[in-house]
């Protein structure tokens, strides 16, 4: 039997090709070799502020982004987290099991506190027992994620002990899949892409504005005139050649850009086709599917319907080893 | 239309005089203005160690004993807290809009802080976020209290209005009714009635040993013989003589113990009559529902039922405003 694999999406505005290169793309690659759960994790999201008229629009354009991108409905389940209310069920019930030491440890919840000081709340602060509940049930034992992500599921591993020591073995541990690729710069060629800062190429952008994008994106910044040679070590746009380019054009950049006989306009141009090319199918399958919204809305709703099924056996074990039924 | 009124029940395994005197009696006398809600919280009880084998019982012998006190569930909602999950839902979402520093000046974590000092859990340190859920999930307006949960009932009305000023007007401001009840010690005179001192006298306890702990409770102390005179003001026993027996004699032993006419045997024996005549019915009619604790399951699932019809259409509301709909 296939292990459960679970992962969570966040419903964002924007999916950009540092969120593709990162996590879509691998996950796409384990739906064969996992019984696959991604979540759209909206209970997440309202940890910070957000206007409630856009929520509804970020949820429906991350399902059709990332259901375009790879995740195929019929291959996976797509849902989002509030049409699973088991979710935060468990969430309390793990709430009782989890150390306020522990939480307070988490880099991210410090990080974010500093970010929305106007907004330090309970929320932000029990986010990882959140994310442990979402996990766990499901009984799903991969949850591929990012380095900052690890502290949460070493946290998600202690509670599922703690919860299998005090009331009875339910849980298996979960464990990561980290994700080996390479942070994806924004742009500006300064700091990682991402959507506050403006700095990305989203996933189904239009042909023109990528190259509004890359034409004016920051490359190594000693090469000031065509005629200096330049380091593709450190510059960002070489990075995206590795993950757009062939083999020959990535080794040839990697010479010609040291000796300045290809210079950056050529260079990024070469980059333009490239990721024309593999972005096109996946905006057109984006444009085709979020003309239809209900469609969409119907793919989550069946998910959600599986979801729960699935939530409700585990809830069900898990009130009665508390003796809660 | 009558108001709302929320109240929890803690599942305690017993439940004493002291609770009745301080809580259920004013209940009983609510049920007919007020639009009663009575919740058995057990996902409040689990913020500390219990044994989950115990669990059931302690649950169901709660729901009998209030029943048998007067909260007759023809005329009031009585239920279990875990069958409603929609609590933990809306916990959850009041959760992002309780600020952490709130949390952290609750006297009564503190307190439990010190007293499970190696359990100090994140359900512990959001229990009144929970307790907010609760109440506002049914919108509801009137919640009696004793002093201890007045810094509690204050953050539900903070919480309140900190959701609707972000997501639009839904929670109408809960108000406490407080319990003017006095303080009743226990039969060691010495601390408040309380299930763990074991200085109690149970609402369903047989005469014997009603009698037992009366004629060995601890009275005024500096009267060590009989024809010491006493002072009922500093006596126990007084007290209790105040909520059980008749103004008669409630005044002849306030004169009689002060000239030493009435000795501690015969003022206990007025008590125990009196007491006895008051909870025989209290017991009888526990004893009756016990035997069949299948119909108090159907009483609990027929609460759960129309309390899950309320809290629905109150999340359908939250949801919507949220745009998580
Ligand atoms: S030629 Fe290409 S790799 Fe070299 S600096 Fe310019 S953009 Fe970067
Ligand atoms: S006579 Fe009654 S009131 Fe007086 S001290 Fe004894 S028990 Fe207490």
């Amino acid at each position: 039997m296939k292990k459960r694999l679970f992962s969570g999406i966040q419903p964002s505005g924007e999916v950009h090709i540092g969120n593709y290169l990162g996590a879509i793309k691998n996950w796409v690659g384990m739906i064969d070799r996992y019984d696959c759960i991604f979540c759209i994790v909206d209970y997440h999201a309202i940890t910070v502020e957000y206007d409630p008229k856009e929520m509804q629009n970020r949820i429906i354009n991350a399902a059709a982004v990332n259901i375009a991108a790879g995740l195929d409905p019929n291959k996976c389940i797509l849902f989002v987290q509030s049409h699973v209310p088991e979710h935060t069920e468990l969430a309390w019930i793990l709430n009782t099991v989890t150390p306020m030491g522990h939480l307070e440890r988490m880099t991210q919840f410090k990080d974010k506190a500093k970010q929305h000081r106007d907004n330090i709340n309970a929320g932000l602060f029990t986010y990882p027992v959140l994310q442990a509940a979402d996990i766990l049930v499901y009984k799903a034992e991969a949850v591929p994620i990012g380095e900052d992500q690890v502290q949460h599921i070493e946290l998600a591993r202690e509670i599922a002990r703690k919860f299998n020591s005090r009331y009875g073995e339910i849980f298996p541990d979960p464990k990561e899949i980290l994700s080996d690729a390479p942070r994806i710069m924004g742009i500006d060629g300064k700091t990682k892409m991402s959507k506050s800062r403006d700095n990305y190429i989203s996933l189904v952008e239009s042909s023109e504005s990528i190259w509004k994008k890359l034409s004016t994106a920051v490359t190594d910044e000693n090469r000031k005139r065509r005629t200096d040679p330049g380091n593709p070590e450190i510059c960002n746009l070489f990075t995206l050649h590795k993950h757009y380019s062939s083999i020959e054009q990535i080794e040839r950049i990697n010479r010609e850009c040291r000796t300045a006989e290809i210079g950056c306009v050529e260079c990024k141009k070469i980059l333009y086709e490239n990721i024309i090319k593999a972005l096109s199918p996946i905006r057109e399958k984006y444009e085709e599917l979020i003309k239809d919204k209900h469609s969409i809305i119907d793919i989550l709703h069946e998910g959600a319907k599986k979801c729960k099924n699935m939530a409700e056996i585990t809830m069900a074990e898990v009130r009665r080893q508390m003796g809660l039924t």
